[in-house]
């Protein structure tokens, strides 16, 4: 089983509007709303890969109750919080997607180990541990750097700032930043130079994602690019989440780098295709997987 | 006690960002929210001025736990809907405000019928019926004229379109449009000329909010102009739900015209001068009731 952990889960609203125009009254057209988070969002995408997930968060408040119902399907052990989970609001447009996020829940140090313990209770069962997404307020850097830590399994850490520094240092199986997170972290304009720098701190590989042009990983097998041979246009969000879903597949199989990132890469491709936020049909995933151009970098340093 | 209809309640989310920029990511600073719809704001002024007051609203789904659980203090008769009631998000920068409207629910026909049966499972306490805001889908203006016309009671409608139209219809006591409703309604772009005709369609007297410049009365009594007579600046949201207030508590008291409006003004202009929406200061209103400038209008049509 590949268990997810969501420090900051939401509850994603969409609306749907002709144009947003600051300063004035707008009617919706259309709402839809969801349990997410990157956590959460990893664990939808495995689970429509018929894997076995299990869910991990902290939740409170009438908000945290919309999550919670909004988990139903996925299997899911939640740390109860006293503060509410936060909303996120995308207003969307033809062009283009305005978004709004609630500063959130400040959680106390007992409701952070309370997280952590059900992380603990489930270890037996799991063979990857996947960390996706913000930090809530009241837990540091540091703090989740101490998760990572502690975690006798694979792990997968996808999240930006100093979270991901401090995650780097604790030595995780995968960090995923993409290619602005990196630049901000490192200072390496050269995506290269930055996963090479950000794996010398501790992270035992590095994946960035680099938007249409694919996959850039520093790994102990090697460097390599995974680019889409398909083209791809559609909505990006969720690509990511796609990204670290198959990068956790391929963990928790053994699968060698090369074929975790065409994997990863056709996934990612297959879910901006979608028409839907972090869907995906197979048999797009199959047409992107066998055209995915994948290139290994002879001499990354 | 004074009886408020809300056809269409909100749960009201407002978000304070340092500026609203299309196709970026915002972090909210600062979220408020609270249990809205203009019946609902109005029963909660009067609440606050020390007036009995019964809230009625259709409530349903997870938005509709939240409206109900936000009217705690305030006495209310709920009739339940299988859709969810809407939410309202405003986007507020220290320039301006811009709103997002759900669509909201459709009743059904019984579920309207459900509505009204608490309307009139009151009425024998009741001295005074306020209906205010927009129709939910599925209720027609035909539907809401209906009601104002079935009501044994003095009433106050404060809505906008077609539904204004069918009310005024109705026969109510008081109809309040402010100035760009009375214009799309009459076609006159002389407000007085606007509430004149509007008066001669039903309503037995039209009050027209005119902004900073107060209110145009057109009444049996004849017809006034009251205007605030100190400076008034601030947050004019919840200006209009202040008027509605100060005039049902005239009708539920027989207070002459030119004394309504004066109370209108007064606590209106006293709204706008609190920071936070919909509320006021007594110290404030007695300032403004002694400064309100009221004149006759001698030959008004």
């Amino acid at each position: 089983m590949i268990l997810t952990v969501t420090p900051n889960p939401a509850w994603d609203i969409t609306y749907s509007v002709d144009a947003l125009a600051p300063g004035r009254t707008h009617r919706v057209r259309h709402v839809a709303e969801r349990a997410g988070g990157k956590g959460i969002n990893v664990a939808r995408v495995l689970h429509r890969l018929g894997h076995e997930v299990l869910v991990t968060a902290p939740l409170g408040g009438a908000t945290g109750d919309l999550v919670r119902a909004g988990l139903a399907g996925l299997d899911h052990s939640i740390a109860p919080i006293r503060d509410s989970t936060r909303r996120t609001v995308s207003v969307v447009t033809d062009g283009d997607a305005t978004l709004l996020n609630e500063p959130g829940p400040a959680l106390t140090a007992e409701e952070w180990q309370g997280l952590r313990a059900l992380v603990a209770a489930r270890l037996d069962q799991v063979s990857v541990v996947v960390l996706s997404g913000s930090l809530p307020r009241g837990v540091s850097p540091a703090d989740y750097a101490d998760l990572v830590r502690s975690v006798p399994r694979p792990t997968i850490v996808d999240t930006s700032g100093e979270a991901l520094a401090h995650a780097a240092s604790a030595g995780p199986d995968i960090v995923k930043p993409n290619a602005d997170e990196l630049r901000d972290l490192t200072g390496c304009a050269d995506p290269l130079r930055g996963a090479t720098a950000l794996r010398s701190q501790g992270a035992h590989a590095v994946v960035a994602s680099l938007g249409p042009e694919g996959l850039l990983a520093v790994t102990a097998e090697g460097a390599f690019r995974a680019a889409p041979g398909r083209e791809v246009r559609g909505n990006p969000t969720g690509a990511g989440d796609s990204v670290v879903a198959a990068l956790a597949v391929g963990v928790a199989a053994g699968t060698p780098w090369p074929d975790r990132l065409r994997n990863a890469v056709a996934l990612s491709a297959a879910t901006v295709a979608a028409p839907v936020a972090g869907e995906f049909t197979r048999d797009e995933y199959e047409k992107q997987l066998a055209a995915v151009h994948l290139e290994e970098i002879p001499c990354p340093s």
